[in-house]
């Protein structure tokens, strides 16, 4: 379940932009603010059944955008290459400049 | 015009998946491919105002993706760091498993 939650906040965050606003508010409540379904469902004034076919159609929605895009998958092969370069650059000081341009890769992500 | 096309080429390559098979074949015929408004009519056997019109809706689908999660404006701001990276690492054969990981990184895009 842990890393399910952790999947999901990391494909929220990379596709939240192409969700609707209800979409991105249940979805934010449940995941980043650790909501439950009936306190969702109260503060929206709606069943906790409606909350929870929407929570999972998103789920669904964010897993098809992540089969399409692969942002996810790319940004974590990103991030293992990244780690990489800066173990190579550890105590080079000569190549500050370097180490600058993989700090900016990994800011982009 | 030759801008917007460079443009549209690189707005499909990143966000095809989105589009529909009919929305994707007209945009490949029209961008990749250089076909007229009109032969793509003839191809599918629709008027040439039906053709313009898809792909206009796509055109504009497209940006509306982009201005959502900027995977154009982020591969070109990745493209320029990789390149003055290569530039560091030119002519330091020392440093090749630098060089291998830039290399894969590019390749990510």
């Amino acid at each position: 379940m842990l890393e399910k939650t952790t999947r999901m906040n990391y494909l929220y965050d990379f596709y939240q932009a192409l969700l609707t606003p209800k979409q991105q508010s249940y979805m934010s409540l449940y995941y980043l603010d650790d909501y439950s379904l009936g306190e969702i469902a109260e503060e929206y004034n709606v069943s906790r059944q409606a909350v929870y076919d929407n929570i999972k159609r998103t789920e669904a929605m964010l897993e098809e955008y992540e089969e399409k895009l692969l942002l996810f998958e790319k940004f974590q092969e990103r991030k293992l290459l990244i780690t990489r370069m800066k173990e190579c650059l550890t105590g080079e000081p000569e190549l500050q400049t370097l180490s600058d341009y993989v700090a900016a890769i990994e800011k982009l992500d």
